[in-house]
């Protein structure tokens, strides 16, 4: 069977809190429990998830690690949305076409506050690419404020063929970039269909995913420290083509 | 000596790390440390920090608290504006002032974030309401990316009171709300003189507050979740005040 598996103390405490995958399974060590472990028991308990106890080598094995501080718990997969589906929600909208597209975000808090951004911004859907996106942990679902059951999330695995796929499509695809080339955010004209690509926290987007972009819009910046924090750049972008669209 | 006292294993290695404020001291407990607390000793000893050693009922007296786990550090206190200082910044830049206040943001993470977009939107200052905001740790400083070091951050007691001190000198005091009487951020005209009140993350602006504001803002939202994060929230509304001064 398919499922996510969160390991350690604090996530797994999470996950049982956040509830919003009703977890499948929870992993004890066989023998007594220290207290943080046993009060994990009891939660899991109070809302009859099944619990299985293992040995630590046991522990080890589906782990595929030794730090998950002797507690593991199985949630059903996160669903992924096709783009296809992305697209078709678009389409039924009435609205000009409005992805986020993220290329290595990878700081859980980040990727769900900018989900929440996009959730309330309207977006039709956020697209991430697969080996370079943090996963969707009860960390991303908690930050993210119920966000992921309205907002429809895509995982692919090549970024620059789902921009040209967009770009088919006639969907403008701007990349938020810092540098000098790039034009001014608040100058550009968002108004019709487009696509807004987010580069990772310390590195920006890829070279390669630049080279797919139709153009790069920056953020003004009055300040010595002159970057903004991940979701709040993505989500200051956001809000510029709400306005537009106003 | 007036200091700040950092306490928890994962707090101080923060602190030892981000050395914006050099610590004047580590406290550890006397005897044999845990590997964790060796870690911390020897990499105070690396950066040449004098060390202290107690007996575990003098570290909870000077901690006030028994949940330190067993390290302090004390940092040299951070250092506030006063709100004259803000005023002289805002008059010297030649610039309309653009103010930013805070009512009641608790999280480090999130006033870290604020701070940060802060200064690189180009406020003038920030001030906080003393008894309502997360004092400046190092997990503050950490999120805030340097800002500390450019943007001046007061601290004052009645908040109401700053802002009719604003209101006087013709600053336009706008509160950041979500609610129906407020009017839509991208509407306003916020080209003058004016302050950005911004609300707590749970509760936003106390009714207090509010009846000091000259005018309440909304930020349009479209989708089912109908709340931002707060630094994100506050870093949309500054943002426009940036556009809308082009």
């Amino acid at each position: 069977m398919n499922f996510d598996l969160i390991h350690g103390i604090n996530p797994v405490a999470e996950a049982l809190l956040s509830g919003t995958r009703k977890p499948l399974e929870l992993i004890l060590p066989s023998g007594r429990l220290a207290p943080r472990l046993e009060q994990l028991r009891e939660q899991a308990e109070g809302q009859a998830i099944k619990i299985r106890l293992m040995t630590k080598p046991e522990l080890d094995r589906l782990a595929g690690h030794n730090r998950h501080q002797q507690v593991l718990l199985k949630l059903p997969p996160f669903v992924y949305a096709e783009l296809d589906q992305l697209l078709d929600h678009w389409r039924s909208s009435g609205r000009s076409a409005f992805f986020l597209v993220l290329d290595g975000v990878t700081d859980p808090h980040n990727l769900g506050a900018i989900l929440r951004s996009a959730e309330v911004a309207g977006c039709h859907g956020v697209v991430v690419a697969k080996d370079r996106s943090c996963p969707v942990t009860p960390v991303v679902e908690k930050t993210a404020a119920g966000a992921l059951s309205h907002l429809l999330l895509c995982q692919v695995v090549n970024l620059s063929r789902t921009l040209e796929e967009l770009k088919k499509l006639g969907i403008w695809c701007y990349g938020l970039a810092g540098d000098a080339g790039s034009q001014n955010l608040f100058a550009a004209d968002l108004s019709g269909n487009l696509a807004l690509i987010v580069g990772s926290e310390g590195k920006g987007l890829r070279p390669n995913v630049r080279n797919h972009c139709d153009g790069l819009l920056a953020i003004p910046m009055a300040g010595q420290v002159n970057s903004l924090n991940a979701s709040v750049a993505a989500s200051v972008a956001m809000f510029e083509v709400v306005r537009q669209a106003g």
